[in-house]
């Protein structure tokens, strides 16, 4: 499949429009921000990390009747996307105490959520992605009803597929952010990418940090994180 | 009734024991704080009109068929409260856009919504009230999922009979902060204050503030405001 103009250039990847109007092309580049992008750095091989990882997960929850975007990897860095309108709310679910849901509530990271947490964010860096709650999502028109209550189902599937897949690699599946969209007949489909970038994966028995947090907190050893996800997603069928 | 020790003072109103366990004294002060209590100042009188619309709008909503915590006002600034194990969660409900509605979400003050938004805060100064959804209070431990259930139709209901009392005397309820609390039977009561203190109130025609704000962004005759409030809430039967 052919790439034409560039559509769009966010933060770790380029979209590019292909000769099939239903189709695009998705880049994934080794840049990296944090912090609403105060912070910003290379990081060797990680496009091509994070697109590889996330064809893995992709087959493997499509395989487990979850809809998802991928039509198929092009190369080591370039994935063929279905295009969608996308829904501009980040669907965040958590299974252990990390990142903003200790710091904003006083909670110990790592301890064990009884019950996995949903939380909804509007997609929107100039407004700093604010917390929302499905009120908001229908009141601004991001979303319906019907479709907040999918995105919430899916995102529940997600998490207990992805849960049990990272257990058997030896990794905590601790959080991670979904986005979803929509095609021209309405169904809904997971988006986006599922990486270190955008989950938080910590070693099963160590706890060590397996994700973009060694980057946010210069913990060191960034790209070789990348590397073991990928390593421990690949070895199991 | 004899007023004991002090239970607890805060950042608007002291309370008391009696020599009754499940009853209280609310004693509304004069004393205004914004701002995480950045901002304070003394607003003359404000404790007894506060006092005497809560007493108003709680008697209101009895005889609408939600349970409150007044059993009767004392002075012109002391109410007999049922005592309640409080839910450390404020319910906020928003007609119209204002206050950090707007700020969070780029969204124009005034803007009448097309439905009523009900949002959840944790109630901790120190963590300065971070937003939550119905998982954080059931996660946190805060409410269980009946009890949140309740809060939600329950601070709909104050809602409607609010919006529609105040719509006769020429006000329109922008937004709303509510406490709930349980008593030893588990039963839910509405509970803290209805007042410019937590009710955001304007000019159905001028669209003047007639609340709080006028304190927090020095709009001038504040003490004013209250009265005003009092004067509308008390002209109707």
């Amino acid at each position: 499949m052919e790439k034409l103009n560039k559509i769009y250039e966010g933060k770790a990847k380029i979209i590019y429009a292909t000769p099939d109007p239903h189709l695009i092309i998705a880049e994934f580049k080794d840049s990296a921000t944090a912090f609403d992008g105060t912070k910003k750095a290379t990081i060797a091989h990680k496009g091509e990390y994070n697109s590889q990882i996330s064809v893995k997960l992709f087959e493997l929850l499509e395989s487990m009747g979850i809809p998802t975007h991928l039509v198929k990897p092009l190369s080591s860095r370039e994935l063929l996307l279905k295009k969608l309108k996308m829904i501009p709310v980040e669907v965040v679910v958590r299974n252990i105490v990390a990142g903003s849901l200790a710091r904003k509530y006083g909670k110990t990271e790592g301890e064990v959520l009884p019950k996995t947490i949903v939380e909804y964010y509007l997609k929107n860096d100039d407004l700093h992605d604010p917390m929302m709650n499905a009120d908001h999502i229908q009141v601004f028109g991001l979303a319906t009803p019907a479709q907040v209550s999918q995105m919430h189902q899916l995102a529940l599937k997600v998490n207990a597929v992805l849960r049990s897949f990272f257990g058997r690699v030896g990794i905590d599946l601790v959080d991670f952010k979904l986005e979803f969209g929509v095609n021209e007949a309405g169904d809904m489909f997971l988006a986006d990418e599922l990486s270190p970038d955008n989950c938080r994966l910590w070693d099963s028995t160590t706890k060590e940090k397996l994700d973009k947090d060694r980057f946010r907190f210069d913990l060191g050893q960034v790209e070789e994180a990348y590397q073991e996800i990928m390593k421990r997603v690949s070895s199991k069928a």
